[in-house]
């Protein structure tokens, strides 16, 4: 079951043409996981204090329609795949159900102070298995 | 022959990892693509008077390697594909000649006012076809 | 009685010394503003339908102290003075009731399609009253 | 003598009404800076290799005209004051000479370790003299 995340597009987030310009998506997309993680261990920051970080190493982004100013959107975060170091992340931006944008990254999973690859711990694991699209 | 622009990474577009944030890469990518404009016919506004806009349909990622702070990035673009109403373009984000980023995006042909699909007018399609990978 | 807004400052609005990058405080207040408008009238698109609009003229910031990834501040938002065509908004930035980041922005009110100078219906002064700081 | 520094306005940093979003004339007073210090001693970070950084403490700014996508804007840099542990820097963001934007901030200069206030060094403080405004 996704986890979702609901937030407001901000003013400064629309370009001249009055839509969201498309580099923010991303950024929606790492609010959501960071709210994801708020969601199952308290906080980014507590997944790091248990030995682990995750870095994007590829993301595809396919654009269906834009968001407006002021527009509620909602952001769904699903697990697509968790291998051993690194998980396929699926996100739907969605206003009012209706796909905006969808995104599909790559994260690694690695070690806070080196930032070299690494398994997360067991916990961790144990933390998303629900999310796992089926 | 690709399209070559340089630019250097800003200060705030660095997050507390020290590196660029990911999102922006999208955005170096849509500021050569204005530059690349700019080579061809005078600049983006240019190209709009002609009769013809473009919008992003779908984006591809690839993090390599960070790019930091006050690092001089050079961003290729490189046409890989010149459709009826759409083209694919290849950013190559480099350092030192090194790729951080690869980036793939496909453009849409849209009429400024309806942005409804549009073929571009032939002589845009005759600016663009030097920029064609071989 | 001041409107207030919560927000949580969100990872790529911190920069490599892991604080919120200064201009993000004037976007805060923005996004602010944009809540006020929401409580008073529905929301800022309502705002410009009765006719008005306004942009900024000037801002004073004081920063005292760091807002961090994901601290949650309140923004205080308190009419000081409401003229015939501007108004001075203060803003308060806290953390746990700290305040990290003072601002003070004279709006003025402009017609929405020329954007020169126009005094607010009374209706929009009716509203505002009560926002101001006793 | 102001040291100046030319950039050209970005497609997103322009907002829907297509000029310019307000907080990003902070980011280009940032951008000026750091230019100023590679024209001074190599690079900002060469200023935090001799010990010495800054941060922002209060900034005003008042807003004229507004600068609009592709527009190139010379922003001047000048030290309005330079006392023992911080200086106050003016900044005028103009394009083809007439000011839209002008700023005005208090750099306090810190320890780059601890944050804590401290005096430049000498030959920082000779550096900055020619920028003294006349």
């Amino acid at each position: 079951m996704p986890f979702r995340h609901r937030l407001r597009v901000r003013y400064h987030e629309c370009d001249a043409q009055g839509v969201v310009f498309n580099a923010h998506y991303l950024t929606y997309c790492d609010i959501a996981i960071t709210e994801m993680w708020r969601g199952l261990c308290g906080s980014y920051d507590k997944l790091i204090e248990r030995g682990v970080d995750h870095v994007v190493a590829e993301s595809t982004l396919r654009f269906r329609a834009p968001a407006r100013f002021d527009d509620e959107v909602d952001i769904d975060v699903a697990l697509l795949r968790l291998g051993t170091t690194s998980m396929d992340v699926g996100f739907a931006i969605r206003r009012d159900g209706a796909v905006l944008t969808e995104v599909r990254s790559r994260y690694v999973f690695v070690d806070p102070q080196t930032l070299k690859k690494k398994p997360p711990p067991d916990e961790i694991r144990l933390l998303l298995e629900p999310l796992a699209a089926s």
